[in-house]
């Protein structure tokens, strides 16, 4: 009898569970993050800052079994501003982080919608920042080729094969009586993750942006590989488009990424980065140049929630001007130097 | 003692289920459904679409039991462009599909807010494309006392009387130093249900609309009816707007709609569909008119995912300028025709 | 046997309890008001309103136990137009109404974010209309340092010391090139509570606002007590802003609450409230006033869901022009007088 007793419990943990499931086949989750930061440099600024850590957003998402291996999933993620309450395009909330309904089988997985790139969500692991907060890699930045997320995308991602993966996306440039290429993107990422070992290489083409006036092509490709010592997590990046104006001088833009990361104790992480930007002056063609340093601790309270405190130096060369932190309204001058400290709270549900 | 184990079960799961129920009193629900879509005519156009076999949308919603056979009732509804992430206005998020609390007895279920209207709530049944996509009927569509849903609403529905059912609306116009009726909307639906018959019978009133900028007062009247053979379903609907311009001879658009579906297999539908439209062009008065044919077939993965195509035709006569496809960026010149294909999938949560 | 089979009752309903957890560690949490309203005076008005009781918004929020007594604790908050659907502003939905996350601990609470201000937080309570609908005080309304929310704030909640809290913020100017006082917003409310007693104190600074075209600082001091009598509970309130315009003479604005509720029956609430407001205008510098009489009954149907009536009269002097409700489209002019009826329904989930 008591053995009967004990074999009924799954069973009926599954009923009630089931019934709970019934209820709720939507996910809640979410990042909150907020960081005290202040800039010294040519200009000066302090303020509250979202997502110093990693980005702020909320989302619903959900997975049927249809059963034969074949699931549907959606997804709806939406970005926002924590130390404003705005959505992150700084005023309402929409889905815009992501908005996809798909397909996943034996096959890999299909779906339709707005999502990040494939090249962004492979190339992501390389920056030991998270492209987030004043210590982030700006590889994607303001400028060229520059979407981490497309409307109006077919995605495709392959299964897993002995840690070899494969994702690609087409994004329609919905164009009244023009080809099915005009103002299109596509883009390939091909991840390779066994043990301690990763490495990843992505391509991507947007046809018909318009830059400094001018109708052009942007190719960009980038190329990543990380390896685990135990000790440390090192890992560096590369990423270049090559924007060809119609009738124009095609011209490069460049980054390099290093970067550690070592655990300190159960629950402590150092972090440090270099990012060296090489960008272009749409009137001269000149490469503007910067250099990047960021150094960071990051304590983690449980596996959701964790204090973390940033430092970051940025130094413009050759008539750059880029800046460390975009919200913070302070535009720095040619050759200026911004240093920038962020301490912040941030939490998973 | 087998029996008594048994027994305790259902106690049980009642138990756990209520402990769900007591954190989640909200219900997450929606649909996300996204369509490739190719449209050729004298326009062409490719992208991806929301909402190819029905609209995209999220949602809250609760009940509470009040005892005595009262509940209480709350409704929050937001429309997504879910090929963009957007909101269905095309910007951020809102609850513009639906915002309602009501109190539901005996007597029926009286609420208040911004809803759909009684008509369209009654008559959409009427559609076997669901207003929904290319195939979708446009009799609430671009011009003439189309709003689907009104700001301000008091809402009555009554109960059901033996498959006999009755729904209301006063939208309040809202005006300073106004009667009651100035810009007010009223609407009456009588429903009727029973085996394999239905019908519908509904009238509205929009006071002070701005058409082609007269005050005009609107009038529509809507017909429907179906009959379920078993091996197909046969609907049919009529909706007629009568405009009253301040001061000029009144005029009418028309839209009659016919429909078919018939299951196919034990997931499979197949459905078509007849619509014809007569609009009215402000200047002359005289009716443009438009016929559109649509066939299509949606395969049920289970009973909340499907993938679907359709196939529409339209074809403009007198002047007629509609189109298939409302956010195709294509304008259709006059007596154009329009051909479209979608294909796309649908997940509900 | 039997006892075995009971006493494994409460694990197995932990365990699914705990599954049922895992899914969701978010509340969804919020209410719908919504209010038939008719306004009589100089202008009439009729219409449906938002929160003519208690605001509509919807939220979610979680707390996690990091062990050791202290806790994350996150909460994002929507203000509703629940008779449009639209968002709080008017537009899309955001979180404005609140987006922060903290830690929570025996030293009390630390938050960072997007919030309610200490001081509008603490005097609350002594409006027995919630500061919402046609009865509710305006002490913070149309005109000065009258943000109830303040962005960027870090905020600090004391534990509760025999009845005595303590509450502060300090909110970010987030201005370039300036000290960390431009712009900058603070406050600081202490509250008690013990048996039929409640006092608070409150006190704000809001550096360099525009008024009237010139940088003004607010300084704001409120000023709350409560007892109750248990047949009737008393409140009074008075709050008092100085404007600080530069190069220019010092002007004040007060308003004077006094308010009462009765339980009447099991369910029943009998409300009545006074208010009294001097304010500028801004030209003359000469107090403008309006005297406010509100009578309401709530009848709650349960814990969660109320019907209410509310009555209330504004009479305006000395050039004064405040009205009734914000969103009536009704400007009253000097002198006038307004009468308001608003019949609603709340539910909060």
């Amino acid at each position: 009898m008591k053995k009967k007793i004990i074999a009924s419990l799954p069973l009926l943990a599954m009923a009630t569970t089931g019934a709970a499931f019934a209820q709720s086949s939507v996910q809640l989750y979410g990042n909150i993050d907020q960081a005290v930061t202040v800039v010294d440099g040519e200009n000066t600024w302090s303020g509250l800052n979202s997502g110093g850590n990693k980005d702020s957003y909320f989302g619903l998402r959900g997975t049927e079994d249809l059963g034969n291996g074949l699931k549907a999933q959606f997804v709806l993620e939406s970005g926002i501003n924590a130390d404003t309450g705005n959505g992150d395009s700084g005023s309402g909330l929409d889905f815009k982080r992501r908005a996809t309904v798909g397909l996943l089988g034996n096959f890999g997985e299909v779906h339709l919608g707005r999502d990040e790139t494939a090249a962004y969500k492979a190339m992501q692991r390389y920056d030991v920042f998270n492209h987030a907060g004043i210590g982030g890699t700006q590889s994607w930045g303001l400028g060229n080729n520059d979407d981490k997320r497309k409307d109006n995308l077919i995605g495709y991602v392959s299964p897993n094969f002995g840690g070899l993966t494969f994702a690609a996306n087409y994004a329609f440039g919905e164009q009244s009586n023009s080809t099915w290429k005009t103002k299109a993107y596509y883009d390939a990422a091909v991840s390779y993750s066994q043990g301690p070992w990763s490495a990843t290489f992505a391509a991507e083409q947007q046809n018909n942006s318009l830059l400094g006036g001018l109708d052009t092509r942007q190719r960009s490709y980038a190329l990543g590989a990380g390896y685990d010592f135990g000790v440390v997590k090192m890992v560096g990046a590369y990423r270049q488009t090559n924007n060809q104006p119609q009738g124009m001088a095609d011209y490069k833009d460049k980054t390099y990424t290093l970067g550690a990361a070592a655990p300190v104790g159960a629950a402590g992480v150092v972090k440090a980065s270099y990012n060296r930007y090489e960008r272009h002056n749409m009137a001269s063609l000149d490469a503007q140049k910067a250099d990047q340093f960021s150094l960071g601790y990051e304590h983690n309270l449980s596996k959701r929630t964790a204090l973390y405190g940033t430092y970051s130096y940025l130094k413009n060369k050759d008539g750059g001007t880029m800046s460390l932190v975009a919200d913070s309204g302070a535009t720095l001058s040619d050759s200026g130097k911004q240093h920038a400290v962020q301490v912040g709270l941030r939490h998973s549900f």
